[in-house]
């Protein structure tokens, strides 16, 4: 791109997105027709894993089984025959997430899982022997035991440290129950059922209403669990309590939770990553209350939002890898078993074929009726891409407290994409980043969120738990690509006060080559306004689109204001003088995040054009920013005050002003 | 793994080695048919990438025409045809390398070569005009063109900066013009012949003797172009000068090369980077010898060295990609285009299936009859994994001038890989790093090798070329897992010194559940000795096979010894007390490659025994150290003195020993 149509398109910035604003209404209701022309070319990039897969698949419909689905029955089956013939292990608890012991509950519930699905498919007894025999083992165990020695205070389990995990397990493991039951003997199932299942049910309930009674997904795991085994086990109390709370008011329980936890468009407040976990057991039980209550129409319940949570979620990815903002480790994406179920529900009421591609791409299908449906489509082709594209997500529970922005250039899953964080704080596992951005292309990250600073289930990292690093660096604003006032995070870092308050969407508009936002926050800091403009242009001229981004601040007293971003690659070129810390290099501040950032480079910007160009796998990506006078720029490494290598050593660059009150940052990538 | 059991390994691995090292040989014999077993079995492990490939072809062997030949053909067809409706664009000659005439002259030659297989394949005149409209274009600039304004200093071209272009130029426009000649006008001919083919190859051999003599890959390319031109335009003398030098003695020329570049295993002793490229026009050249003059038996030359050398290049990678030492772009693999060409050549007369995964794993052919043969025996389900196993590649001309060790646990792509440079320098693009360990497993690197800091056709990283860091930091010892005496690198950096003498290798050998490999160096350092021995050994009680690795050195003065790994991921555990550069950071040294090295922490090692323990993917690696007294532990972050951003911030833990004369290194990992 030529530096002449960058100054054009920086200078011009104003008028263009005057035009854009109000010009996009009206655009977009004419380009209609020609943008789904457009989109139906794009479809023809859907991303080639889809593809390959797709092909590998349709090679094989002629067999009378489904492929797709024996290879998922025999890998199921290996594993639970190896299990057959081993000794039954239920190990008194003892440690703690990635422990042993936890690990071998989990593989247990797993294992009756699996071998109540491979009863139901093969009828053979052996299978529905195995499940009584597990649970017959936890039946000796589990009424006498205490609470688990590692336990966590808030929510302590008995076979696990926490009681989501002891929710996990009776969801899982009911299910197995479920589909052995009735082979049996009765005076087998009354000892299950007895010193089992309503223990722990009962345990979850009653034993923990600071759970079970709480809007949050560990309170959806608890309630799903108690009425599946309300269910089970033919007990309408237990799936009262479930569906409305311990005092059946309605006021909590399974139905409150759907009513609170998703906003009108299927977004979750956390964000992706635990939506993705949040999701299972709402599906799971949604599908049983369906089952044996269908005139509670649960799949109908708010306009179906949770059919559009489980839409929502695919939406919320690039390349098959979830956005990772809050709290989110990065390497969840499509793939997660959670998905599994929410594809085949979402299949299961709508048969819309775009949820078979998604199939396609994990490669494996539940081992139940709509599992083999599935993936007979699959195998006969019938797959279609999933229809990726520019959105908003408004979330809340009312959909109006802010929204996420996501932008995108096509329907592929690597088209270039734009996120902007215009939500709520999203409760404890939230991030202090308002209006931050991000920008995928070609695969992968360019502009990078950090994620969570946990290694799940590494016991030497902080036994698996969020490290304090993630308070300490990955929430604080400056770890993201957000405005920082003054070196100190939104909210002053205070929850309580990050809950009250949302960015205001000023804007949401997409027209046939661009697509812009504009969000604005005056709560973040004491005094200092901000708004945030970003549009995704593409351009005759250019190959790939460009991000505008525009970020303005108001104040009365003067300030320093920090817009970092923090790019993935190598850089390549800088316009602008800059001195490198070459022998000695410090940290570049004391707290609030600062204190874990090397600084590499600094630079006096003097001239008002700059730019930084750096190389990612086969594409540059050129950073171009307007400086105004007595602005500096400033290059960062993480990995100050990390003894334990807790972060990891990512890149930033921050552009600094200082002695402002009011400002604005222009750039284009 | 628990720390007795490594403990036991540790203390007990003198008596193993000598056990292993003696009994190998007979139990390699007696352990032949339940080896061949296992690796039967190891077939099953055949990397996913070649099998989802084969089955998205073996889907589509009904249609009559090869899915995978009409695709490349399709391919091919789109590019040109979007070609014969532009203008022809010849510039004049300007940019280096990554610059816009650069790129357009090689746009050029690929078009032309292109052009001409169209030709071949469609008989449409159309393209036999494109190649003669661009061959006349060329005819009227060349024959006055000067040198290069950007040239090379000793081995300046005219349309590029550096002859090896130029060459590389005649090699794909001669086979192009080849294709077409008859097609076009007598006239034609004789214009382009005279202006365009004679003057470049004359001015490649007569005009560049330093070049088109010497022993080198970019004699292979300029022997290589004139040869091929000297048969497409019927001139024997051509011919005769490039297969034995200008003055047609013998001592210099192609057939000189193949006595002289490869090693009788077929190895080559820049390495596999340069292995890749060269192999190119030898495998080209000695096809067009063959069919012009099979009496020569250019295939059988000794001992068929030539497709040794194409069937080690496909040895000497792992997951795909080349091993990187020595000079080496880290990307480059197998499915390299100069591959193509020699996995064609090499199938062609050995009709081996294993070629034709490989070929599978390109997903791409050559454009001729070959090409068409392997795409269908593809097609039709024929290919069959190539057999990576453990193997020495002898280096040097005899192949008594050291060697490569590899060692694979299995057959597969991505089965654990360790290798041991026990090589020569490897000329001017070798690095100092005798007894080198590269260690891979799980798809990725585990200990690595920086490769060469280099950004290829990246203008604005030094123009593309190598950069200065390649000297001062990729070649130096310390960037490498290989022993540094002294803080200076193996023969004080000087390649003289160092092409002179070659690591003695004592020992290599393999059995069932072992592979070990022994060399020793006594000319790298000035009255220092060193040995190294390295062995891949799988206990049963152990998932995946352990690296054993002891470094010994011998010496009479006091010297201070160096061991650094270069591992690849994320620390989790530390079995040491240290001390972390929590707030400033410093280079480690001043000079060899220490200057950019920033240390991040340091350990004085009081204790035997020694753990460190890193993240890589889903699986963990521990290093585990005897650590003698007065030896310190030192972690470093790659980046100092960088102001460029020239280096990838790659970790690193060097265990150090001071004020010693005799020493032992005893490692696993």
């Amino acid at each position: 791109m030529s530096t002449q149509i960058l100054k054009n398109v920086l200078f011009g910035s104003a008028a263009l997105l005057l035009t854009a604003a109000c010009g996009a209404q009206e655009e977009a209701q004419s380009q209609a027709s020609s943008a789904t022309a457009a989109k139906a070319d794009d479809q023809a990039k859907m991303d080639d894993q889809a593809k390959v897969n797709d092909q590998a698949m349709v090679s094989s419909s002629k067999t009378t089984k489904s492929p797709l689905f024996q290879a998922t029955f025999d890998r199921v089956q290996q594993q639970v025959d190896a299990e057959l013939d081993a000794e039954i292990i239920v190990p008194f608890p003892a440690d703690a997430g990635g422990g042993y012991t936890h690990e071998q509950h989990k593989r247990n519930y797993k294992t009756i899982y699996n071998a109540g699905n491979l009863f139901r498919l093969t009828g053979e007894q052996k299978y529905a022997d195995h499940v009584s025999k597990l649970l017959l083992a936890y039946a000796e165990m589990y009424p006498t035991l205490p609470l688990h020695p590692k336990k966590k205070e808030q929510t302590p389990g008995k076979l696990f440290w926490q009681s989501l995990n002891e929710a996990m397990w009776l969801v899982y493991a009911i299910q197995g129950y479920d589909a052995v039951q009735d082979s049996l003997p009765e005076e087998t199932q009354t000892i299950i059922e007895r010193d089992v299942f309503r223990e722990v049910a009962s345990y979850l309930s009653d034993g923990q209403p600071q759970t079970f009674n709480k809007i949050h997904n560990h309170g959806t795991w608890a309630t799903a669990a108690v009425g599946m085994t309300g269910y089970a086990l033919d007990d309408q109390e237990m799936v009262e309590k479930a569906l409305l709370g311990l005092d059946k008011s309605g006021e909590y329980g399974f139905l409150k939770q759907l009513d609170e936890l998703f906003s009108p468009d299927g977004y979750y407040s956390e964000g992706p990553y635990y939506q993705r976990f949040a999701l299972l057991p709402f599906v799971v039980f949604a599908q049983e209350v369906e089952k044996n209550e269908p005139e509670r129409k649960i799949f109908e319940h708010r306009d179906g939002v949770l059919l559009k949570a489980i839409d929502t979620i695919v939406h919320l990815s690039y390349n098959g890898i979830f956005f990772p903002i809050n709290d989110a480790i990065k390497e969840k994406g499509l793939t997660t078993p959670e998905l599994n179920f929410g594809l085949a529900a979402a299949y299961d009421f709508t048969k819309d074929p775009a949820y078979l591609s998604m199939a396609a791409y994990q490669n494996t299908v539940l081992l139940n009726d709509t599992g083999l449906e599935m993936a007979k489509a699959i195998d006969a082709g019938k797959a279609e891409p999933f229809p990726f594209k520019t959105m908003q997500l408004g979330d809340g529970r009312d959909g109006d407290r802010g929204a996420l922005a996501i932008m995108r250039s096509g329907m592929g899953m690597t088209d270039q994409t734009v996120v902007v964080k215009n939500t709520t704080q999203g409760m404890g596992h939230g991030h202090f980043d308002k209006m931050a951005l991000l920008v995928y292309d070609n695969g992968g990250e360019i502009l990078s969120d950090y994620g969570a600073a946990r290694f799940l289930n590494v016991v030497d990292k902080y036994g698996g738990h969020y490290l304090p690093e993630n308070n300490l660096y990955a929430k604080q604003t400056i770890a993201h690509n957000a405005l920082v006032v003054d070196e100190t995070s939104h909210f002053d870092g205070k929850l309580a006060k990050a809950e009250e308050h949302h960015p205001d969407v000023l804007l949401f508009d997409e027209a046939a080559n661009i697509a812009i936002t504009t969000a604005r926050m005056d709560e973040a800091y004491e005094g200092v306004g901000f708004s945030r403009t970003v549009a995704q242009v593409t351009l005759p001229s250019l190959d790939q689109p460009i991000i505008l981004d525009i970020v303005r601040t108001e104040a009365e007293g003067q300030h320093q204001y920090d817009l970092p971003i923090h790019y993935q690659g190598q850089i390549t070129k800088v316009s602008f003088p800059y001195t490198a810390e070459d022998q000695n290099s410090r940290a570049l501040g004391a707290d609030n995040g600062y204190q874990y950032l090397w600084k590499t480079a600094e630079a006096n910007l003097a001239d008002a054009f700059n730019q930084l160009t750096w190389l990612n796998k086969d594409r540059f990506y050129t950073y171009s920013f307007l400086a105004p006078s007595n602005s500096k720029g400033i290059f960062t490494r993480l990995g100050a005050n990390d003894p334990d290598f807790n972060l990891r050593n990512e890149t930033g660059f921050i552009l600094r002003q200082q002695g402002k009150s009011d400002s604005v940052f222009v750039s284009v990538l």
